[in-house]
């Protein structure tokens, strides 16, 4: 037996939003036990710099090896676009990040060739969306609009509140006006504004999940290494979470949406790492 | 001659908001030096626990030591709440926060002794302006309004905007409900919402900035301890930027608030402090 197999995957994010991940790596890989780690001491990400961002996704990497994880999920856009390609090279683990299966997905969904890209400042600046689709077909035009205030609104709660939806009228009108018929949601929070979204969208336009190809491709990955968990006992709780701050803020959180009471979260001084 | 006069004053923040401090500073004592340190890479502090914030301050205050400063000005108000008395008594430099002397004068600017105070999530819950007004007049009612979407508002460039007039209403009106008088700009970054709170709050409503109360409460503890700078060359540019992430946003920030060209900013790892 393959010991590997059953050890945990690791996911990271800057805070809280790397769940919607994690939830859809729960729906579609039921057999495998998590370890997420969300580094709510020193969110947000998406305002920062490349060279802070690689720093600190370096630490929690490190953290993720103590915790003998089979494989790393980069399930933060800005980590993803600015730190990924050079963590991959610097550790035997194999990684995904979000940026790659959204980005193909969204390259094969377009019909005209307009895809919008809303995200965090980092990730929009970073260009990687763009990249990825045009190696896949360079006529597709990208078009990107930094949304910084979609996270404190999303933790705020104010998923369904008219100022959200003002705000997202402000940010998606351009992309609007300019014809998309695609729009990433290029940020791990954003899946909870996904029907106010779809409200100012339209139907004709397309969003794209990059949490749930994340999952998709993971499973592709885990049965290619030859990595898929051969089953966990039904009595053991299979996710164990951990944070740079303090633990009751991300429990509040998690149990808004993840379809467990997360009440195994533990502080972890990721400095440390 | 007293050496440590002309040694420059200390003044951090959890990022940019702490310049309105600074400006005071610089209006107020335009003899002194400042050096000034901005924790980009972790801001924002105001959801962040006690424990994470005296981490971060105590690293901040051996970087500061290193530069020989007099006093420090502990110009975050999440600071000043959660680490400004233990930093304190750990180290024998002067230091002041901007808590206090915007609770004192807003307790002696009340007439029917109801103060709202607006700030972060951190400095409403840690009640320290409410202790410092009840020590001054147990009679004063302090009404406490977390605010978590103005910080980012102010970042976005909104100062004026509809958006942050409708969001302000909403945190604003249960503290007009209650018939405040007196109003406590309790961040750094709300100063420059100032035309705009007042428009909502109205003539009858008095707004109190702790970062110009900071900048007199300072003046008097230099004359106090005797610390008062004799005076810098005229051809010197006499304050000095620091910052835990990259220069750029730092820069054009700073630049909208201070009435020079901050181009003498420099990048350190607070982390090895």
């Amino acid at each position: 037996m393959n010991d590997r197999k059953n050890a945990p995957i690791g996911v990271f994010d800057s805070g809280v939003g790397g769940l919607t991940v994690a939830r859809e790596i729960m729906r579609n890989l039921p057999g495998e036990r998590i370890v997420y780690f969300g580094d709510t001491a020193r969110v947000p990400y998406g305002t920062k710099s490349k060279e802070t961002v690689l720093r600190y996704s370096r630490q929690i990497v490190r953290f993720l090896k103590t915790q003998n994880v089979k494989t790393i999920v980069v399930a933060c856009n800005t980590a993803s676009a600015l730190a990924l390609e050079t963590i991959q090279q610097e550790t035997d683990i194999p990684m995904i990040g979000v940026v790659k299966p959204g980005a193909k997905v969204a390259a094969e969904t377009t019909r005209n060739n307009k895809i919008g890209l809303i995200g965090t400042s980092a990730t929009v600046k970073s260009d990687l969306y763009r990249t990825i689709i045009q190696e896949i077909n360079p006529d597709i035009q990208v078009i990107g609009q930094a949304c910084p205030l979609f996270v404190p609104l999303v933790e705020e709660g104010w998923w369904k509140d008219p100022v959200t939806v003002e705000v997202a009228k402000r940010y998606l009108d351009p992309l609007l006006e300019q014809g998309i018929d695609t729009l990433i949601l290029g940020c791990t929070h954003y899946p909870l504004l996904r029907s106010l979204l779809r409200g100012i969208a339209g139907d004709q336009v397309t969003l794209v999940n990059p949490a749930y190809e994340t999952a998709r491709a993971l499973g592709r990955l885990l049965r290619e290494q030859d990595l898929e968990a051969e089953g966990k006992k039904e009595e053991e709780f299979p996710y164990r979470f951990y944070v740079s701050d303090e633990e009751a803020h991300f429990q509040r959180f998690a149990n808004s949406i993840l379809p467990y009471d997360v009440k195994m979260t533990k502080q972890i001084n990721i400095e440390e790492y």
